[in-house]
């Protein structure tokens, strides 16, 4: 069972996403896992009618962070300290699905995989590996 | 001697970067190296007012592409296919530099690295390597 | 089908990994993946009887070499561009395997993934990314 | 000034690095920074008699681990939990010489980069990132 609710976490995103936040959707809570649906506007794309690499970014980023507090539960703190994306695919003019996978949850790091794909589309147009720090459990008392 | 001037790479910029093109601005042009400004606005900015990891990302991106066609000219189909970033310190609420360095120039890859500052703020608040796929010459002919 | 038999691998390997293809054998190779093991021995550990991260990346290029051989044939001149490896948890002193998956066959890049475990342990102790740049087909017919 | 001698890392090396402690030579320590040179024998060469990747990672990790420990001492429990290596150009035949930079050194998490030169040749082989997670204050004191 996750420890934090979809709707939890999209609160969450609101809070944080500014930008963003209204294009995400958290579309399921796995075990150390998550899956997130960027619903792509004008403003997302690239001359050829792509996606942009920083919403590609910017979704993996999301649904790591999702995957991570369905584990751990609502730690507003944990930050990224490291995030590798190789560009795989030219993205279609469609909503990018973001699967995310944690490999590890320690007390201080987690890190995770997502593969980015293409709505209906099943080869990645980009995947992933990042890295969470998680603040100490004081700081998270405080929160 | 740089290929291109800061003009052409801006006028570029505004073709592609739909959505951040006014916020960025090609201060120098070197040898095999470019310095991008990004004119943080409210909407870049995250609880704390810092500024935002897409952000930052989108940054380095624009400023190895920068770089990267100061040496070998205007290659619109060049596309980024791996970006690893470290995330160091976080931003103040400031405007934020980009400082690029072409490690390699290939034919067919570049590699480069970007350290990314507050502005007038000497440590880094984010460090980028990244990669670029150069088309082949007879495409870029075609150009 | 792959379109290299194991023991083609093998061979190659003995020419390339001076150092090593004594202790690697290729397990199992499948539809864009591969399955390697690394005999660990005495040299490959350290202090605590954990292996070595030098020898866990070394497992983690091969195995990626042996799926993209699988995928293009005996291509002697693919060579590693980027890898990038997490270290997730410290690996027993026992053989380690490699599980290789392409995300990505191009004309000029292959991207693919390796989780690294520990024999008989689910959890893996490394995850890898890693590109290899594929020479031109001209090149090729020289080899 | 450092917290420790180059004589302190080499022998902590020895106690480590089993396989290549005796090719490796702390050969500067300065502020945040370290210059690490790996003498090259027959086995850490491929094909075409240049140096083989798990080599330079090798050299590039001990670099990292010569700069942290001179700036935060003696702390054997620091462990690489992410490494991301470009490899840029063909090694030649000859020693390797790696130039690691701290970029930063926080409570729980140092990072870093590391260029990689063939002896007396200006030009980058190959250029790594990489992180290393520190262990709180109480298990060092335990060390």
């Amino acid at each position: 069972m996750s420890k934090v609710t979809r709707e939890q976490i999209q609160e969450l995103l609101r809070e944080y996403q500014l930008d963003h936040a209204g294009h995400i959707s958290i579309e399921a809570l796995g075990r150390k896992s998550a899956r997130v649906r960027f619903r792509v506007g004008k403003k997302h794309l690239r001359p050829g009618d792509t996606v942009s690499g920083p919403t590609l970014m910017a979704l993996a980023d999301v649904a790591m962070y999702a995957a991570l507090l369905g584990e751990i539960g609502l730690v507003p703190l944990a930050v990224t300290t490291n995030l590798n994306i190789n560009f795989l695919r030219r993205p279609a003019q469609k909503d990018v699905i973001g699967e995310a996978k944690l490999l590890k949850v320690g007390k201080q790091l987690a890190v995770g995989e997502v593969a980015l794909y293409s709505a209906d589309d099943p080869e990645p147009v980009a995947h992933v590996t990042c890295t969470y720090s998680i603040p100490p459990t004081k700081s998270r008392v405080k929160c």
